[in-house]
């Protein structure tokens, strides 16, 4: 079943250009980064045919078929990255047809996948940058991205596509380069950092940050901060599942008695569910990295990082635009008022718009689950 | 307005019964213990005019009046605790009115305001406790305070009230002894712990015992895991004020830019708001207490502790009681559901029960902060 894109493979797109270097929104520079990225499918003459999709908080540039191996990312790539996470979304006579558009997904900037990050070279001192790996936010990845389509000679893509963290980068890719896009597919996202999702990153942030081996985020020479990596984990993955799927995944867990830490012995397999979901997850990712991603979510701005006066002079120049918004309303992360939101901004704003919720048990998930629940609507727009 | 009882003092009760001594649910016994309480109003001659009140997880016994300092408790009696948590629930002419009613409440056992608990001296070792402290159930707490009773000659309340887990050691009380309370009134409770309580209960159970201080609960002699019970104070804080409520609260926080431990740096009222709410807490609570309760929560089991098959069978012994069941429509902790479970069973049973929604914009702390959507009801079923 998986797989119908076969092997692939990440390429690597090195930018270095110390005239012109990638200027970061709160300051610095950068004049040399590498994006590690994927591309399934042929770009055509005219390169029009591409569909660019920005990973959720956590992915990577490995969106479909089999990869068992990302030279130089070692030990982060485990087995359970090896098919792509978009796999059944993607591929010749899927949603993102490969047999009539060219598809590139790239980790983002400050990632921990093969893009240059906070676990990458300083070439100045030779050692990791940590700390001094400079602040990013939401349009400093796009931009970065954006780099990566001016060297392969695409002016305008087809369409963007991104759910979750990767729906704000959608937005701030079709509000401040309208003219660079077609088509955008924001699913499960929002216009803004509500308040929920503030308090629970902010938990997540304390959760690194508290951990005794995290040393302001230098780190890279000894213990990683996997305690409170571990932690953040959890207090996310709680929203992105639904307390039914929960609570039925949570009955196959065996129940594991002892925490490793403590003097409380667990008493019910959700418990062990959880736990084990953030001792799975410090295997695959760096706490650098979640810091960054989290730090740009809080910070996300999208009037400011558009450079527009407000949200509504920022979607008035999508009016050449068409969007195509998803729900899922059993979304604990995004809920649908925040979907909601959004496309009353796009209205107001006459921006062609068609807004679709889809039914389900598993949450803010089911993007990643539940490709039947999409494909029929993504075809019909991506396909028109 | 504060404190119609005026100064009002703690008493302590001291169990010594070594013949027969206190027996806990999952093994061991205690001898001796305090309880530290509070009595508001007079008993009448027959003994039969008095209600128990059960504080929720994180409150003492110092319910009403004004009590600047209780022997032994030190610095943990700080300036917020010293008008009474229900003083304007307690009083003459109030909800619970003193001039008919003799109003007890207790500290739990396991607790960190006078009664009996991990930070008490071990008779045994001289020193703190510490993890050597028995582990406790919900059951533990009621029978704990029943001895009390006992020593004070009532054999019958007039009522008992708890909200949040003070309502958990209602139910206890009321099925497990049913000839000991004529009225019962559960507060914003249910009948077990649902699985959402089960994942934020087992994130502060983690926030605390990684703690680099915690040290497996022996920590006494040194430094406290305050970074890690802060951590749980604001990811159960969360859960008891409304978003709405919590928006507004945040709108006067002074913007702090600086965690105290960290990279990030802030960018919303609501961190620093958030940030607040833990340390204050760890200035006034200890974290073993906290463990122990939210231990008892994660292990709560009504029919078990009540020795009865299930809960149908649990509650068909209160049909010679009375209850009155209390929900707030935006509480996020406790849930209207989790009360419509509780009446649902009540009704199955044939058991009298008058079941109230208040509807406030202040979620679970409701039961705190607004006497007047409580005060009706509750009269009419006390005074009845």
């Amino acid at each position: 079943m998986h797989g119908s894109m076969g092997k692939v493979a990440t390429r690597f797109f090195e930018f270095d250009n110390p005239k012109s270097p990638l200027k970061l929104r709160v300051g610095g520079k950068l004049s040399r980064y590498t994006l590690a990225y994927e591309m399934y499918g042929q770009m055509n003459a005219d390169r029009s045919n591409v569909i660019l999709v920005f990973h959720a908080m956590t992915g990577s540039q490995h969106a479909a078929g089999m990869n068992r191996r990302i030279p130089g990312v070692g030990r982060l790539w485990t087995e359970e990255m090896h098919v792509g996470w978009w796999d059944e979304f993607i591929g010749p006579g899927r949603a993102l047809d490969t047999r009539k558009f060219c598809v590139i997904c790239a980790n983002y900037l400050g990632g921990c996948y093969g893009s240059t990050g906070p676990g990458s070279i300083n070439p100045k001192t030779q050692r990791p940058w940590g700390p001094a790996f400079p602040v990013l936010r939401m349009v400093d990845i796009v931009e970065s991205q954006l780099k990566l389509l001016d060297a392969l000679g695409v002016k305008k893509l087809h369409a963007v596509v991104g759910a979750s963290v990767g729906g704000y980068l959608c937005l701030v890719l079709a509000t401040r380069h309208p003219n660079r896009v077609k088509t955008v597919v924001p699913i499960a996202t929002g216009v803004e950092t509500t308040i929920n999702q503030r308090i629970l990153n902010f938990e997540q942030i304390s959760a690194i940050e508290s951990d005794a081996h995290f040393n302001g985020g230098d780190y890279y020479g000894g213990l990683h901060p996997d305690t409170g990596l571990a932690r953040a984990r959890r207090i996310a993955h709680k929203t992105f599942v639904s307390l039914e799927a929960l609570r039925e995944r949570a009955r196959s867990e065996v129940l594991r008695r002892q925490t490793p830490h403590g003097w409380y012995r667990m008493n019910h397999p959700i418990e062990s569910y959880m736990w084990h979901q953030g001792e799975k997850f410090v295997q695959r990712f760096d706490a650098n990295t979640y810091l960054r991603i989290v730090d740009a979510w809080q910070w996300f701005n999208l009037p400011d990082e558009a450079e527009a006066r407000n949200l509504s002079e920022a979607f008035a120049r999508c009016r050449r635009q068409e969007f195509l918004v998803f729900s899922m309303d059993s979304d604990g992360a995004f809920p649908t008022h925040d979907q909601s939101k959004l496309v009353h901004l796009l209205k107001q704003a006459r921006v062609p718009v068609m807004w679709i919720t889809v039914h389900t048990d598993k949450g803010h998930d089911a993007f990643l689950l539940e490709p039947r629940l999409f494909t029929p609507h993504l075809m019909q727009v991506l396909n028109r």
